[in-house]
């Protein structure tokens, strides 16, 4: 019944055994570990990678997806992705059979099951290998879905991805080895106590649906995929219509390891849907699917907490929300203007971790550079994020390209914003043009400056490259207005700047009952929208962006269950 | 921001230390552990222990309830209770203002919040302790409200359920240690490391509501009201309006232990109801209501799981179903009557955890004293329940009386069950006179022979003294009935006996599937519908009859968030 009584000798065993133990280590320590080396150095993976990573992306381009043609099919091909930075990509990917799909899942459950939660954990590390081991090629599939500049899709959707893989495997793996496999049971008694021997058999709650986003299909997929799979679910995965390659990429890839090592593929698989079919609605609605881990737009979101957690599915989702800065006092002024303008130009603001207001005094900030007026702090944050991006060729590098015509629409309405709200337009969201790809529409950030009035406008998720700079009466405002609108509207991310301790001790206790992580002074190279596997969470499940957090036991314990056999010993 | 740091010298950590030691041990080896005697004995709790309690309870009657008049009141007075053994309790419980009672919550939590996690078990461990030394009038008050016999109130409703609150405590105490208060992270970089330092402050998620029910007032209360208080967050006690007074000695002596010792009394309070008002599912409407405990009928509990849980409140519930033995063979026949005759007897059936289906092959049972048919197994199962019960005096010691109509219509309409199912009953639920109260309703256990196809009188649960013979065609087709009933409509036990380990193989597979626990071949004093705290999970939330289970780590890792804040170090 426990793992290792199943396959003992599982070779996948003895190799995974080390990092399995470091990380496990890492974990509770929440101290730094990463599997994977972040830099595309050709000095780190080989003079070949690069090229060969390119090659094999090139070649999905105009062909249908063969490696998942044995997944239980309709028949049809779907397929529509456009890369942001302008080709459209032409790959065909076979449509599930739905009710064959959901029932080869549940078929593949009990040998799963009862592979045990060691032997379980060591295939998901070989999966998770063998995907690093497509890094470039996942890098350019991550790049032409979701508009990252290359060096980011290669570390997001790459090792930094797979770092929260590796989290969420061994978060899976602690949280099933709390539960012993069998115990002696002993109650002391007047005669000679009474002696129990108690079997725990840890159990898998069903099928599980992982639902991705356009932005980051892989880094926000690799949590519930892989703690869905370590405790024994079966995970049918519905990627995003925009972003579908990276996730066929990994479906392919872990089924392949399970093939390989006598597994059923059927543990995963690629549910590609047609623009517009409303897939993810219709399996969410199936008995079938016990979990749902769901990465998208607070709409669909909230129907999913709505109505798949009425019917008895646990949903993991993480939304969007008015992601904050409050602005006190700074002691390096260029530090934390170059940190800020990089947070903000990161990937246009296209992140569910940048920051969207920006809470400044109305009668300015102290700094190492003297007072600054509130127009004062606004200019120069202007002037940093200019400088970062003034040279077309370079800024394409950070900014990447905008992923959807919500995010254009968004950078494009500024001034009708700066009307509405009784704003001023502090920075234009600069046009910029690409120099390989004509057809990319990329967008520097936009600074627009607002009273704390102005709430009608800056309580909404404006996404993309636009920052509000929001006037305060002062920073117990603007602490307060950090309280309430994160309360209401949710965020994945804070930040605070003051070098006052008082005033950073009411950020903290501010942060604390908002429920939003906090980052305190941030001016070197550790940014807000940044987190880190093994130690920083990501999402709190405290407040309305998210009702979970990578990765936490809340985030685990739930997806598998424990049935007792009992009996006199 | 960690507990220590907050009280380092607080009386009650020193005081509480060993024992949270041990406990926290206990729960990891799921050992036996147990803090309160459950012997009545005067050897044990002192001669004047049960002449105090009596006196204690008895003042109760025709009395209000004043030590809980300090609580937000709208001035009115509620308070109906009957005892199943006659007699009117006549208390009076002072009725919440219900604004000012959440309110009260509150603005109890930051404080609460930030003593942190090991100074908050220590204070509910010094609660438990309180509430133990109020054990025989406790044992009254349960007894009276909830119909069980006198040591079984003793027992159940005291030590066996202050043990369920201990554990609840330890449970999310380890849980809220497992995140570290601080760490310094350490990035390797390519000149200096990068270094942050990261506190962990742990958060709770709102007020919790803790709905009790009518025959396990307090036991299955304890495990919400302290998995709730001990990760930081307010309790507000909906008793049954037919149990209140159990709850009520707890929420007082939680009260007072709070303010004792510098808290605010608000962290628990008690929401007494006129029978009829709805009062659970008004509080449980209440967005301030962040978590939700629930013991009782399969109704309430769905509309919870479905309406509470689809506006984001963490839904943890309790309901019914249809408990199961299956019968193959036995080589110990004398044992396996006795102890199922006992199960079948204790409390009249009326514990969620009672056996309803027995299923026996129709070509009857091998055992150590020759092949019985289908026929004689009932007969001798009649026999020993009738020798546990045909003295009166003696019968009601473990019978007690019936806690409701329902329980009473269901034992009287065995005839008609008989009709429906085409069914022949074996024993008649005999009437039982209670020689101490005389206008208590006993009921003695009845059996009922159905054959498998009468699954419409089957698969409903028939709470109280009602047992099934079910003939199968054989133990694999008594299997996979219990499979699908469990999976349908839900099991909290389950109970195999069978001298093949073939067999037994395959009930530990059954179980699996229909994600019930298992009790094999149990003939000592051991019985499938007792659980032991720190070692026998209750209930497993893998099938419909509850979600939860008491006491694993799902069960308390939701019931407080965490929130990072970070810097350079």
């Amino acid at each position: 019944m426990t793992t290792t009584a199943a396959a003992p000798d599982h070779p996948l065993l003895g190799k995974h055994r080390e990092v399995l133990d470091e990380a496990r280590a890492a974990l509770a320590a929440r101290s730094w570990f990463s599997r994977y080396p972040e830099s595309p150095s050709p000095r780190v993976y080989g003079e070949s990678a690069a090229p060969d990573g390119l090659a094999a992306y090139t070649a999905h381009l105009g062909s249908t997806y063969a490696a998942l043609s044995d997944q239980p099919s309709d028949g049809t091909l779907v397929g529509s992705e456009v890369s942001p930075y302008g080709p459209e990509l032409r790959v065909a990917y076979p449509h599930l059979d739905v009710d064959a799909a959901l029932a080869a899942a549940r078929a593949a459950i009990p040998a799963w099951r009862d592979a045990g939660p060691q032997l379980r954990a060591a295939v998901c590390l070989e999966i998770v290998d063998a995907i690093n081991r497509r890094g470039f090629e996942m890098a350019h599939a991550v790049m032409h879905t979701s508009g990252q500049p290359f060096v980011m899709a290669f570390q997001a959707g790459g090792p930094h991805a797979q770092d929260r893989a590796v989290e969420a495997v061994v978060a899976g793996l602690v949280e099933q080895e709390r539960v012993p496999s069998s115990v002696v049971w002993e109650k002391p008694a007047r005669d000679a106590p009474i002696r129990m021997v108690k079997d725990y058999r840890l159990v898998p709650r069903g099928v599980s649906l992982v639902i991705g986003c356009n932005t980051f299909p892989t880094w926000n997929a690799y949590p519930g995929i892989f703690a869905s799979l370590v405790t024994g679910n079966p995970v049918v995965v519905k990627p995003h219509p925009r972003a579908v390659l990276p996730l066929a990429i990994t479906v392919d890839v872990a089924r392949t390891v399970l093939r390989d090592n006598g597994f059923d593929p059927a543990l995963v698989q690629l549910a590609p849907e047609a623009d517009g079919e409303g897939l993810a609605k219709t399996l969410a609605e199936r008995p079938e699917v016990a979990i749902i881990d769901y990465t998208g737009g607070p709409r669909f979101g909230e129907w999913l907490e709505r109505e798949a957690a009425s019917r008895g599915a646990l949903v993991y989702t993480e939304k969007a929300g008015v992601n904050t800065v409050v602005v006190d006092s700074v002691d390096d002024l260029r530090g934390t203007l170059g940190n800020l303008a990089f947070s903000l130009t990161l990937y246009s603001g296209q992140m569910c971790t940048t920051p969207q207001n920006v809470y400044v005094p109305g009668d300015g900030v102290e700094t190492d550079e003297g007072h600054l007026s509130f127009g004062e702090f606004g200019e120069r944050l202007a002037g940093a994020i200019r400088r970062l991006t003034d040279d077309d060729a370079e800024a394409v590098e950070l900014l990447g390209a905008t992923v959807n015509e919500q995010v254009r629409t968004n950078a494009a309405q500024l001034g009708e914003l700066a009307l509405r709200g009784g704003g001023e337009i502090v920075l234009e969201p600069r046009e910029v043009t690409h120099p390989a790809y004509p057809d990319a529409v990329v967008r520097a950030p936009g600074l627009l400056a607002l009273d704390a009035s102005a709430e009608e406008v800056y309580t909404t998720e404006c996404f993309g490259p636009v920052t509000f700079l929001i006037r305060t009466s002062s920073t117990r405002q603007s602490l307060s207005r950090f309280v309430e609108t994160v309360r209401q509207h949710g965020a994945m991310t804070a930040a605070v700047y003051s070098t006052s301790q008082e005033v950073l001790a009411a950020a903290r206790d501010a942060a604390a009952d908002a429920g939003v992580a906090l980052s305190e002074n941030l001016t070197g190279p550790v940014f807000v929208n940044q987190t880190a596997a093994f130690s920083d969470f990501h999402g709190t499940g405290a407040n309305p962006a998210a009702n979970a957090a990578y990765t936490d036991a809340a985030f685990v314990a739930n997806r598998f269950r424990v049935v007792t056999s009992r009996r006199h010993a």
